[in-house]
């Protein structure tokens, strides 16, 4: 159920965004009780005429790697839950890619289980009635 | 007020990508009592190496058609309304565009009233003061 | 912490695309307590056959130069706050690009503030434990 959104740079390799989905899927799985097979994600590329952040907001020096990764999620995870996740997405992001840690932005927006079809026009996750 | 915004890979024809805009606000006006003229969609196209998703995620068999619509709402839906707007979408992309129902899938994101401006700088439907 | 997402039709310069993000920017910055240097901002083009907006919806007659802004924001603002942020981008736009305030459609989601990690996969703004 979740639903990942990646904003980047314009000119990574698709081998870099495939390891790149792939891996905030991993840790989506070790975190935050994401079932097997359950990834949706999608990636925008962004010219730097369409994309402006912050390289030093709280301290952090970020760069043009930086990810913008927006997850919608279900809104029955603890802030423990998240803390972890964020710190398992940047562990693997580092080992895998070898991105820098200031260079990972995370956002999640949280929905109510019945705001989701998965297919066939049914809202799989629905409470039952 | 809703704001929709699909996500798909690349190489559908614009008479497709207007059908369906058209079809989802169409849905949206019979389930989710949307006033006429309240449409406000966004298309992203998307390579391979930008849009990955599971091909049977709860059993179910999705293909490269896969279109993913998150759609930004009031709160203020039943349940059972969005259960009828899933089926809706589903109903017209399949007999419009010869959709399989198995490769709609939707997310609704829910906001207060007062989280919109519909231009002028006003917050149209906030309440009175 | 807002992250924003701006959609538009195709063709704007580089030089408006950076004025809009900015202008923003300020606008968050003056009516919604974000600190300085708190900015992340993408913007997507899209083509026309991407880009479905009613003309005029709510009596207010819309152009091909509509931006549409979604805001992801904290849950700590006013309904007063977000009256504010939404005349003061209007204001500012206005004043920098010459566009119509009927143009410019705004929307906010909001989360709790452990919704996010600015950078090496802590959660900044979560509540100390």
């Amino acid at each position: 159920m979740p639903l990942t959104r990646i904003s980047l740079r314009k000119g990574k390799s698709p081998e870099y965004c495939q390891t790149l989905m792939e891996q905030i899927y991993l840790a989506l799985r070790e975190t935050f009780d994401v079932p097997d097979e359950d990834r949706f994600v999608t990636i925008s590329e962004h010219g730097s005429e369409h994309f402006d952040f912050s390289a030093n907001y709280l301290g952090i020096q970020r760069t043009d790697d930086l990810v913008i990764i927006q997850i919608t999620a279900n809104n029955t995870r603890t802030v423990e839950k998240k803390r972890a996740l964020y710190a398992k997405i940047v562990e693997r992001l580092v080992a895998s890619l070898g991105m820098r840690p200031q260079d990972v932005l995370i956002s999640i927006v949280e929905v109510a289980k019945e705001n989701w079809s998965f297919g066939n026009g049914e809202a799989q996750y629905a409470p039952a009635v």
